[in-house]
């Protein structure tokens, strides 16, 4: 595997090194997995993406996709697996990837880290970015999948009012709080 | 204001609209506001985010500092507020940056939009751009806080097992069903 979307892998360790603060294998792992999605997409002029855990993954779509957390196209939907899914926003259909915990005997080093067999001074790291380089896609599980309509609704913009307790601006739904001031207790 | 944190603004704006796909004006103000959290953290070594709303802001926070959604150092904790708090880990000293709804009369623009007083497609929006960087971070409150325990807790490591449901491995907090197979419905 010499490519991950546009760049070489050596490429994109830089890139996910500079984004990420450190060569993540899960990042690493993330980019073929993005790669292998993008691949299965070009009928698609645009498409978004849920990622269905917050480790390492969202980092891999935010540097390869125009999917962010802020623009909204990237959402997380934690289920705890390791897998995203890119889709059409308007029929749901889409390509979902996964790591595949069976395919992986070959690979001891990519099976220690991701089955979290042994603590993480115990691995190496060396080791683990050469086995994920040579692994490549062939340990992933990709299918077709179709996304809930739950999550092609259109947002329909929400009004902004100031909170009636910490009198900030806010997202008004209906109790003329904000959620800090409900109790969603950040600051002490 | 001719600097956000490392860049010049026009250069800001080259990154941020190559990041977030497009010149959106929450990303913009959000490059002064992580601008004047960062000039004030600078007797920490690291620092932790917490973004109180998932629009255009966390992306702001992930062009300009180490934090990211998938390393964990940025966390999104919705309270409605267009906020964020950069902190020390281990004390939860930090500083919390807002938008001030109170000092918005002078640039009807950035009201306008920031209200939403008007549909997006009444807004002028290179008046808008304009009128953000001319306000910089007069627009803005900041203040010193402390960020609660709960927010300083260093995970421990989950344990990964199979669903026994799906199959997949997933991180397991005590059911045996990865939280899809829970009930956490994502495609049909």
């Amino acid at each position: 595997m010499n490519a991950i979307c546009q760049y070489t892998v050596e490429q994109y360790i830089d890139e996910l090194t500079n984004f990420h603060a450190h060569l993540a294998p899960g990042v690493l792992v993330g980019g073929f997995m993005v790669d292998a999605a993008v691949r299965r997409m070009t009928a698609y002029e645009f498409f978004d993406a849920i990622c269905e855990t917050s480790q390492c993954l969202p980092d891999a779509i935010q540097i390869l996709t125009p999917c962010t957390i802020g623009n909204g196209w990237l959402k997380i939907v934690n289920t705890g697996r390791f897998a995203l899914t890119l889709y059409d926003k308007k029929s749901g259909n889409g390509v979902r990837v996964s790591m595949d915990a069976s395919k992986l005997d070959r690979y001891p080093e990519i099976k220690r880290w991701f089955m979290r067999l042994v603590p993480k001074r115990e691995q190496d790291g060396d080791a683990l970015v050469s086995e994920i380089q040579e692994a490549g896609n062939s340990i992933l599980s990709i299918e077709a999948v179709r996304v809930s309509p739950a999550f092609l609704v259109k947002h329909v913009p929400i009004p902004i009012a100031l909170c009636r307790s910490c009198g900030e601006a806010y997202v008004e739904k209906g109790s003329g709080l904000c959620l800090a001031c409900e109790g969603k207790a950040i600051y002490i």
